[in-house]
């Protein structure tokens, strides 16, 4: 923008110099850089959402449903644990989601405590908001305790505290027992960003059995990974009913459309085929983490559907060397580490195969 | 929100005891309160849409163009005036749009002017924003003049002054000299919301025609009404490319949907079509205003696909009076006042025939 200083004098203080989110899009043959699914919609799917949509192209003369009623309940039958529409929330994105919580519970004034690394929206979704964010960091490891948790909440008495389970970019889900502390020390609201839920391995629960018992607690989710639908931009929550009407206060109206609306009903009602590439994404995460360790890498714990490892002495120079060979992964800013979309079959072998052009 | 005192704690101290924005929405024969457009999308562009539409779906596994270049380019072309899609930026409806504007270059410290009564949704956006918001009023015949503007900019130093041509609920289209009064006091950006522009008189020109000049004048729209494209929320902005730009800074990663975008440039195709109801609908509106200053009363003149009425002692009974006669219109809150959508020949003719229970 140096050819234009004259907006930086009219943009907010805390935007100026910044450039905007985004990984690098390249045109290569193996992309596992933004966690997208590698799965296209299998064919059935795409006639179910093409024949949805396609009811409600000669009505979009009017308004679609302000408040999402049949989804929302679509979704709660999804999300189960006796969840109901009133206590879900749906939006363009989780992103979204994430952004109206900011602007009715948090904004300035207030502050929102994240533990990073994290999804790295967060701290842009506090800029955006004008919202004071606080990062409480985490060990050497990655790792996340309740006593460092408590502790930041005790420090900075955060208005919103953000808990990713699992993490992004490092992949790994929260125990119960750092998210009740959290609630126990905090008087704010406490969401858990569960955008990678189900991709979590076996016996590990979500945060969504919690609700029940905790009114300030918050649970994202988008159907961008395991239903394979980023290009829809659906995300949405599960909380107390009240926090889903609070939100409507901030929410613009109609921020929903019909075709989006009538597209998620679609993929929901094939919840079923739909997550079967769950299990496959699950296979080929598993044999990234098992091979990678095999190989002599240092591979965090995964429950999602990407993996961090390392450690190189220079990851950009190795994030060149696997694009040499056609495979774009994604440096997340964490020296000496690499995260990687689990793919199918055939792009996780090629990535295994790049990644012996580089030594552990 | 009574039973759940807990969360009005936690929310913003601006957003406690307000109630959600939202027409009431009544299953009546004539609906005339939302400025829809009451035609359905023809067959062939139901067809197209549906077509283009379906052709994104096995592909959603993928994010959508996160810049919207296709749409931005197609956008550009249809405002003409030599703009390019560097100068053109879109979202989920010109809500979102205008949201963006006052995340990036007003919030918290800074001030917001508009004069009301006009769109109702920009004081709640000052309020999503945390926004100073400055309502500098009208004279009583909700006209506005470059002095009365220029006052309020001046006494005010608005970051953002919002302007609606043609204004909401009155129809009237700005004259230029109060732009470019406005854009002479002002060092802030200055938006022109041009939601209805479509529907404006013969010799009425649109603010895009300022744009060469003025880097700091936004001028946002909408394909909700002149393109029957309310349920597939497609709003814009054209600016200069500085502005585009630091909008990037606020807007969600991929905000706009892959089928948002598809559906977008379909309706764009088809402009030639779709705009076909719109010499309709200003036939209809220009039928409502003659026929109503016949029966005596007070109209507003319109450029947009609706016309503010009066004046009743009691505008709440004359609204009751026609919804018990099937035709729902809107109180905007203006005493004496009530606003209706030109609807189809046989909505419109509904709605007169209603009028006559009622006495200028």
């Amino acid at each position: 923008m140096s050819d234009h200083e004259w907006v930086q004098g009219l943009l907010r203080e805390e935007l100026r110099g910044r450039t905007a989110y985004g990984a690098p899009q390249l045109d290569v043959p193996v992309r596992l850089n933004t966690n997208e699914n590698s799965y296209p919609l299998p064919d059935e799917v795409v006639r179910a959402v093409s024949r949805a949509i396609t009811g409600e192209i000669a009505d979009l003369n009017r308004y679609p449903d302000r408040d999402a009623v049949k989804l929302r309940a679509d979704l709660a039958a999804y999300c189960g644990h006796g969840l109901t529409a009133e206590q879900l929330w749906a939006a363009n994105g989780s992103n979204e989601i994430q952004q109206q919580l900011f602007q009715a519970f948090a904004g300035p004034g207030r502050v929102a405590l994240g533990f990073g690394p994290a999804y790295s929206m967060h701290p842009l979704l506090a800029a955006g908001t004008a919202t004071t964010w606080v990062d409480g960091g985490r060990g050497d490891d990655f790792g996340l305790t309740a006593e460092h948790a408590v502790a930041q909440v005790r420090r900075h008495r955060p208005a919103l505290t953000l808990l990713c389970s699992p993490n992004n970019p490092t992949g790994t889900a929260l125990d119960f027992s750092i998210i009740e502390a959290v609630l126990a020390e905090t008087e704010g609201l406490v969401l858990i960003d569960e955008a990678y839920a189900e991709f979590r391995r076996p016996g590990t629960p979500s945060a969504l059995e919690l609700l029940d018992k905790h009114p300030r607690l918050v649970v994202s989710r988008t159907m961008s990974k395991a239903f394979a639908f980023a290009g829809a931009r659906v995300g949405y929550l599960a909380a107390h009913p009240a926090i889903v009407e609070a939100v409507q206060l901030v929410r613009l109206p109609y921020h929903l459309s019909a075709l989006t609306q009538a597209a998620a009903r679609a993929a929901l009602a094939h919840a079923d085929v739909l997550l079967g590439t769950v299990e496959a994404i699950k296979a080929e995460r598993d044999r990234i983490v098992s091979e990678l360790r095999l190989g002599g890498w240092a591979v965090a714990d995964s429950d999602a559907n990407f993996v961090l490892f390392g450690r190189f002495d220079d990851q950009q120079a190795a994030w060149r060397t696997l694009l040499d060979q056609g495979v774009l992964v994604r440096d997340v800013g964490l020296p000496g580490w690499l995260r990687v979309t689990a793919g199918t079959h055939a792009e996780t072998t090629a990535f295994l195969n790049a990644m012996k052009e580089l030594q552990a």
